[in-house]
């Protein structure tokens, strides 16, 4: 028996599309000789659908678009993940389910058990989970269908839920496993999958053919990496990161093992290509083309502009230098240099005359108060405004350039340089985005050396330095990541060894900025825990603030 | 026996106060001769603790409470939510629990089994559904207690849940039910409420005390309306709205039934307190005084401002007034004259000089293209950035103004009058502004008349009309309720009778604003489905876009 997986990049709720790029695939799988061609979980709707699922208008349109792929499984199976309809009145009214469709039939749908509700997911808000367990018989192979998660309780000290479904499969003696994913990535995310699906091979005893999603939905990331793993633990094949794939398998070949094609990862190289293909998506999702940001002469603008170029190509690339009294000479250079280097647009706006129309204005109101924060502020703004107007008038969307320890901490203006419809390294720590800098000058100089090698400041005020306000970057994100990404209070955070009266200072930043957090762009997703959808906080919450 | 209901406004996260709060009820509920005093749904922490509750150190927070408040239950019992931790392995970590606390022990823990997880809820995400239902006795009488949820899959048609908890102790004979929870307020959630506790009676046949929260958390809001119900259906008493309360109940007067207090709701009324509550308790909570606003002479600032002065006092709230070129005078003098009706500062700042100094700056680069939306959304965005400057010199949080209807169709310029910390009015629909107005003027001219009766204008550029961009607001508000909170899609507000060019275009604006609601200020959730956390929509989504 051959088995085709299918790699996607679906779009949420663009059903044609969808379908069409699911039928030329199954075209092609069968022309590979394939008996089945698998895609990922809610392929038809693409994932997450969110708050469209509540949409009975959605939910036809899905079952439309089944009906079509039934018909269109002539002498291939398609396997395939859309919601189903739950006929009781009690319960959730859907189902999170896989699709065996066959010669204009649906032979047989199994819905998924455990519903990944934590993080980004939200699945138990749409879904009843699945009661019903039972291995299909195809061609004389007896198939165990599962969804995503169901996998995923296996293999792991503390799980999350209280039933692992292929459990209730194993009686019937399964020939191999298809599992159907959406599984977001995140930059540990590709080892941890080779880690379950080992732990389920080894329980189960069959072969495993695991099939992700690729592209990116807003600020969630498909990395693809599709798995077949042989009974003997071995990765028989995966599938390259951020490309769609599709290729064939003979289920023999992958029975016998032996064979290991993992592929090696590098951290700062996956966050570094998922990130360009957020970009690429985000743009292409929403049908647009152009990108616009500021380049300071920092750090974080030119990493975001590289990968807007490597994502959009040069020429829908433009950027404003913005100088103003407390610029730098060399920011103005080091900003030029590098949009010669990326041969992209630019253009120089100064902004002190725009500073001066509002110091007017408010002059009366602000009579007796020294220089502070206010017009620090208004210099962010007038940038975020001018580059909001260049949007406005041309088109091209702002990619906002704040780092993940700024938004943590709150160094940054709010409608100022918080703005921005995509935030491209908002999941990226200071220290990251620096090897991420390092990264892409690997071949060459893409980015000049000095904006590598300077002091990071915000030149809101004469000499600022980031380190008048914040610790060292080094102590600062090593203390962001504990608490962020591990969930370590302050109690924990002093045990490893840090200092107690910066530990609570830098919780406190980060609590009692919840409210810069909660009117920002969405951040793409690259760790375990991102800004965003994934990290719900109350803004009026007094723990730790 | 005598049982006290405390319906307090907790604050999340802020355990010291919480418990203060309840230990002074439990007191006064003692004096009163309460042999049990009951509290809300997770009163310990506050409602929703959100992704706090995957701290650890917080969880500890929060079972110190709990062992200081059984310490303190020297002659009164205390009933009280507050999470506990899932000793096994498998599942969720915790559980979302009512606590019988009595003279320094813990007579008692029932979990919660029914976990929302729709709309602005997330408890799945967080806890273990319960499997035990034990009935508690307790000075020879026989108590079911239950949180919130749990009582609400009785009496409806489509249930979301396929078991009701109270049916597992009912064959162990309760004599009364003991409900805590954390409700959140929506204009026909009390009604809802007197329903739902209808149905578990008649069901159940004893006596019912439902405890609620009061008090707002940044969006969510708690109004109160706790509930005793006699055997016989009847309301025995129902605690105010939007205020705190303690009252003490006996049960044998309580079983005889025959008296209704079930209070009389005017929709209008309840959304005018609502928010009103909601505006102080934001600022309450973040320890802040005073507001800020836009005053533009349109109806939507003016009610904003109202209730910010109903809620802050007039000496907290201050007002800008920012004309333009495009200004009609009558904005400036019914601004002007409502800001003398309430007593406010005001202040006036011409916004025609700084946009001025913008056009000068971008003329280069806007050569040879026409006056639009970008030089619009300048006007807009200029005023955004003054009333942010006044905020940052003097502390004073900015209130956005947009209304329902504009956040919904993204009738409404990012970083300009969609700015602010708090959307005040952006759960309520135009027409429902309009309402919001006439009851504020029902004893006399607070809003003057001659706001309510213009034709709305956003005034960016000469002779501008809300109608020229967008329908009627008498027929767009219709398609929007049914849209936002029915959750009809095309084909049923065509059938419905709506014009399907219009609904299409509709709908339309409605999907593909997505991305400028997703940076929005949170938004006081008056209605069954609030913008924000209650709905969540895929920004890159393609349907209906």
């Amino acid at each position: 028996m051959k088995i085709a997986m299918a790699q996607l990049n679906y779009h949420i709720g663009h059903f044609e599309h969808n379908m069409n790029k699911m039928l030329e695939a199954a075209a092609k799988a069968k022309a590979q000789g394939a008996d089945i061609v698998v895609f990922g979980e809610l392929a038809v709707t693409g994932y997450p659908p969110r708050d469209f699922l509540e949409f009975d208008d959605f939910i036809q349109q899905s079952e439309l678009v089944i009906q079509k792929l039934a018909a269109a499984a002539q002498g291939i199976a398609i396997v395939v993940g859309a919601p189903c309809r739950n006929p009781k009145p009690e319960g959730k009214d859907l189902y999170n389910s896989a699709y065996f469709l066959y010669e204009g039939k649906t032979l047989h749908i199994q819905h998924k058990a455990l519903l990944p509700t934590y993080d980004v997911f939200d699945e138990y808000r749409y879904f009843e989970p699945a009661n019903e367990f039972k291995v299909l018989e195809f061609k004389g192979k007896r198939i165990a269908l599962s969804v995503c998660e169901d996998i995923w309780n296996v293999g792991n000290e503390n799980p999350l839920y209280t039933i692992c479904p292929l459990d209730e499969m194993k009686g019937q003696n399964p020939d191999f496993i298809l599992n159907l994913s959406a599984s977001p990535f995140s930059y540990e995310h590709a080892k941890n999958r080779v880690h379950v699906l080992k732990a389920n091979v080894s329980r189960y005893g069959v072969p495993m053919f695991y099939v992700n999603h690729v592209g990116s939905q807003t600020e969630i990331i498909f990395d693809g990496g599709s798995i077949v793993m042989s009974p003997d633990g071995n990765v028989f094949d995966e599938m390259p990161y951020f490309q769609e794939s599709l290729r064939t398998y003979d289920l023999d070949e992958v029975s016998k093992g032996g064979i290991n094609k993992e592929q090696t990862r590098n951290k700062i190289a996956l966050i570094h290509d998922a990130l360009v293909m957020g970009i690429r998506d985000y743009f292409g999702k929403l049908g647009l083309k152009s990108a616009i940001l500021g380049l300071s002469g920092g750090i974080d603008s030119a990493v975001v502009a590289v990968l807007a170029q490597r994502a959009l190509g040069s020429e829908n690339v433009r950027v404003l230098l913005m100088p103003s009294q407390f610029s730098s000479d060399h920011s103005i250079n080091d900003a030029r240099k590098l949009a010669h280097n990326i041969n992209i647009q630019y253009d120089l706006v100064f902004i002190e005359d725009i500073f001066k129309s509002y110091e007017a204005v408010l002059k009366p109101h602000f009579v007796g108060t020294p220089f502070n924060i206010t017009e620090e502020n208004l210099q962010a703004r007038i940038r975020g405004m001018l580059l909001m107007a260049m949007s406005n008038k041309f088109g091209n969307i702002l990619l906002n350039t704040s780092n993940k320890s700024e938004v943590a901490v709150g160094y940054g203006t709010l409608y100022g340089d918080m703005a921005g419809g995509l935030s491209v390294i908002g999941d990226v720590y200071k220290m990251e985005v620096y090897e991420l800098a390092r990264y892409m000058n690997k071949d060459s100089e893409v980015i000049p050396e000095n904006i590598l090698v300077k002091a990071p400041s915000a030149e809101l005020r004469p000499d600022q330095k980031d380190s008048d306000s914040l610790p060292p970057y080094e102590i600062l994100d090593q203390i962001l990541y504990q608490y962020i990404e591990k969930r370590q209070g302050p109690r924990e955070l002093v045990k490893m060894g840090f200092d107690e009266a910066l530990v609570r200072k830098v919780l406190r930043m980060v609590n009692i900025n919840e409210f810069k957090r909660a009117q920002m762009a969405p951040v793409l997703r690259v760790s375990s825990k991102c800004f965003g959808m994934g990290r719900r906080m109350p803004i009026v919450g007094k723990y730790l603030g």
